[in-house]
């Protein structure tokens, strides 16, 4: 295969993450086709010409529309705010591109799922960036899982905690509206979680959730990001005449008992109110033979308890994750150096260009994209209800 | 007052541990009365023989009415099987002794209401033996939110977690039957966690739990115990003849998701069910400007995080408890000599003794031991249901 | 064996928790002779009469002499300031007395041989009082040593780190004084450090040490004790008119590099001028096929790394010890109920009484407190040489 | 300034690291000029290409006197084995280059020094890689102790421990020959270590070490690297025919006391033979106010306790460290995301470039190299010695 090339349609965080992927994956997978980042996209030329020129991009636009019908582009990136995923992702789908969409897939399950027939009628490889299950650490408890290491699924427990949104004045950003964002903490980092569940466990059946908005209106700022809520335990400073607050109507805290067809039991917490925690998605799996735990923010080491250990020396081994582990290897020669966000956004740009070159599709595609869309929506669905709800897909593979 | 003298029934690990404390107590408790460690019952002489040798009693007898019932005996303290705290306790009641009361406090909320409704009308200090509350980490937990140290709570997780239940060929106990203990894990372990939630965050409003029997036959054997089971992955050999299997009918775990009144969202696990936990009881409290976390795997450490902290410098502190947290000075002079189960006994003792000396009701008095009862059936109740239940109590202070 | 009659002399904090051990002694260890708590003995009536009443002594007195002479007095437990460890324990030994002497043994290398000379002569049971190595997670990496579970020892690091002393107002106290106490950090919480290289790794070759003073000059007051200075970040008041400033001339920090016989390579460190550790006295022993660490703060862990464990899943198991490991049987029947100060006490009091009833050396009897005193001499030697030097023991076994 | 040409020497695992530095730079420091991949050097043909194609240069080729003297090259990154440095340095100082090379900067103080003087003389920005201190974390330590928030130095520790090396059957490679090499693990990973003390604690006055050989022999083997000896608990697989066995001429571990001009007193140790360990970067620092501790293998993770705070809440405080640390404001936008060993390349990189724009000397320039080698050298000195050594350099600033 021909190189491939690239649209990025926007500049934000994980619009840098990608495109410092795009720019060293030969060093990772070498034996892939070239890979060029070739326009840049966004909302006002100054944005899309800045990231251009910092993340290594020929081109810069505004008009995403016209950039994704360009026949030298080949693949779209899309990492925009959640409510222009879908628009995007058709329009890239329609004219036969390959895409990367940002989690969650969507604003609702429908949106998701309709997105996902598309790309069931659509060529091209279609993936959803659900970046944590890249991590060496959740390979290799994926790949004990499968060896029957920790023997018969029992007990599920995951959590994304962060804290940047704790300070009142912390101001709105599309992160808090439901139009913009779908849900809230549930899709930002809940989505996650969900993989998790899904990717390491198996079907999930039914739950009962709770959610809840803490902080209800927040003022309007042009600061609204996450890196200006975590340069400091006091909010930033709105801009002058920002005295406007805009409502908050999404969940900032959203809890979940699960259920799963294996007959496991779970809980999944999603808070962005829960100080001393920054970036902490963590799960624990309990089975019939062992267990395995894993904390992002201590990425290189999984957590591993084996019942087969002679009595007197069983205890939860800390693994110090490194070449030994699945896709470890592709990284530094000896553990401990570490691997952590960059090195999964590495991983997942991988995971996709090999996809595309295979022909196949990727594990998160855009199908998978759609069933962590309906579990979530079913989760809030069981916190207005307040009902054990079942899970309920209609899109069938 | 004059010395007290004590009966104690039960010779297990709990009536150990309750002698410990009384044969030790004046070196922490120089004010309070004597405590004589009088008559030791137990179902057989050679139990109630043994352990009177061994904890240090005078007496021994297999009659526990008689003894109770002896103007010699003040205080009864009620170490056995849960099912038969209540006729116990009620009989010692109805001679107006003092008692102590293994949680949890009864089979079931009935049960446990109409113990707390004797206990209003009789005289004499009755108390359940919630000894995790006792621990100097948690008692400083609690000092810091009544100083408003971590502001308002806004959400809770309390886990528990063991895992000697796991070997398939542990044998049965009376833990493992309804008849014998109410429930499982959640009355066995679950009840602390519970403590917890009402000590430190507050009445509860309503929950939706899932709970789950793994393993739903056990064999029949001499060696029914906890030290049997943990002394090896592998199951104590059944004694001989005893292939017969006995149904298991309680939960070996049971989740719950909370709404507190305060507003407070919160979960709770219990499980006996997973391995690489052996006596894990651990609570995070996040408030809206700070956190606590405790483990009791790591009893000597409370983790505390301030929002209030310079930015830059925020962290969740490891605070190495000891003479500087509530009741931390009454044991060793410097932090991290380690206070650990056996100074929580010390600690549960002097509460109780002292209770009896004032006259006043303890904090885990019969009455909030109802309480914790009437929670975990309404968790149990919703486990049934799959709704979400609201908590009623039907004993009013 | 008839029962045992024991002379307490002193009642600071190791008096009160060795006389916690013997009190609930037959509750561990139900087949040893009952040992009864017969005299206190202080340097004040009132300090006597009130150790009696809180130990649950029968008697007290001021003068040790006269009671360690008392034909019905079988042990003498010594408790008090390093200076009087010697006259006590030689007159002690001489009316044939068994001997439970606190470390370290004596003021100087020269001291503890001629104690450990007398020892020999004499009969009885002479012990020192090393209660760190009971631990059961320590006992457990002996075993796992002895096993060749960790193959060749080649490296060994031990701390043993307070911060206590910190506050430049903590009043002066014998433990700063040379002739009181012998050495300062080295000898009150090194030799602890020591006792692990001697039981887990072997015998010392040489030592290149340093060591210094860090606040010379501390004022004298009434409550110059680890309580105090532990109550606060700030110092403890001291007492009016105390402005007298009394020179410290012991060691505050004490480092060594150490040479085993057997080849193998250690660091030791000793400090009461380390903020942040409380009591924090650990281990790490690198060997030929694996690796074990310890740390008292966490003193229910033992860390096991096994170099044979398959390559993907080797890593530091985190074993929370209870009835598996040596001597943890005794205590709580499932791990994690905890294991502390107390507990070690405990199992030092039954060593001890079993030695005495079984008429051999325990192992940590006053040749071995000679041993260690001569090799904190040494070290204390080399940090005033600054060259390596050899230990060599004048006693010979 | 117009933009760099860089000629990389050598295709290993920093040569990868540090052209992902470059490929990506634009990215986080904007603002500095272009650098350009040009050239990649390595021993043969095949090696040079396969890194120019994975690592994004233009060209490659095999005589690095060559590629370094032509005029279109303006930066020379050395990354190749130790015993190349000091001829490929000297050359491209002669033809005016800026120099990144990576430590130890020579095989002996002699070569570093001469390298120092050299580049005092020479035009061109010349700098060591020592990238751990790069790290945010790190940089916050720094601060503090600048701020004076723990006041005087008074101790401190530093241990870098590896295991790759333990299995016995780990062929021979540079790392092991003292020709090669200069010093074993002292060189190799100790000199991090140092640096460490030189940048937060200061110069040292004399040192007291001991080094030691473990496995004196290794077989010769093609596949003689950290990654294959990573990949397994037992050694690669030696080539056929490789049954030669090849001396050890290096340390496998050596640990230093150190005393510092300051006064604090230190320890150092290094080993490739401490199983358990795998990039175990560790340092604390004590103060009169309190305390740092920071280990690479959690590297998003400072440790600081500070005894301002009040005393009942004094801890270790875990600070999650992100945008609010120095450098870390160019990464990420939320703490726990993860900055590891790629991030600390970039900012190397990012130092270097902007030291060259600013014509000024970087912190770690050749100067400080020499410093580094200076006191290794006289560890390894004093450990044949057996006396405390001081350190006396022969270049003047």
């Amino acid at each position: 295969m021909a190189g491939l090339s690239v649209a990025l349609i926007g500049t934000g965080m994980m619009g840098r993450l990608q495109s410092l992927a795009l720019a060293t994956l030969p060093s990772f997978f070498p034996d892939l086709p070239a890979v060029r980042r070739k326009v840049v996209v966004d909302v006002t030329e100054e944005l899309a010409k800045r990231g251009a020129q910092q993340f290594g991009y020929d081109e810069w636009a505004v008009d995403w529309k016209k950039i994704i019908a360009r026949s030298d582009i080949d693949v779209v990136n899309i990492v925009t705010p959640n409510d222009s995923h879908r628009p995007i992702a058709e329009f890239a789908m329609s004219q036969g591109k390959h895409v990367l969409c940002e989690k969650p897939l969507a604003l609702s399950a429908r949106d998701a799922r309709e997105m996902a027939e598309q790309s069931r009628r659509s060529k091209g490889t279609h993936m959803v960036g659900f970046n944590y299950r890249r991590c060496p650490a959740v390979l290799e408890a994926k790949k004990l899982i499968e060896e029957g290491a920790i023997g018969e699924i029992l007990g599920f427990r995951a959590l994304y905690l962060q804290d940047w949104a704790m300070p009142d004045g912390t101001p709105w950003s599309w992160r808090f509206g439901a139009k913009e964002a779908g849900s809230g903490a549930l899709g930002d980092i809940g989505s996650h979680a969900l993989d998790y569940a899904l990717f390491l466990v198996g079907e999930i059946e039914s739950v009962s959730a709770a959610a809840k908005t803490i902080v209800t209106k927040r003022p309007r700022s042009g600061a609204a990001n996450f890196a200006a809520a975590s340069k400091g335990g006091t909010a930033p400073t709105p801009l002058p005449g920002s005295n406007e607050m805009i409502p908050v109507d999404v969940d900032d805290v959203a809890v979940s008992l699960i259920r799963f067809t294996n007959g496991a039991l779970g809980t999944l917490e999603a808070s962005r109110f829960a100080w001393g925690h920054k970036n902490d998605l963590s799960f624990e799996i309990s089975g019939s033979k062992g267990a395995l735990a894993f904390r992002w923010e201590r990425s290189n080491e999984l957590h591993y308890y084996s019942a087969a250990d002679r009595n007197d020396v069983q205890g939860y081994r800390v693994i110090m994750c490194g070449p030994a582990q699945p896709s470890g290897e592709l990284f530094w020669p000896i553990p401990g150096l570490g691997t952590a966000y960059y090195e999964t956004q590495v991983l997942q740009a991988g995971t996709f260009v090999k996809a595309i070159v295979e022909g196949r599709k990727p594990d998160t595609d855009f199908a998978h994209g759609y069933r962590i869309q309906e579990i979530m929506e079913t989760m809030l669905a069981s916190a207005q209800s307040r009902q054990w709800t079942p899970v309920s897909y209609s899109l069938h593979h």
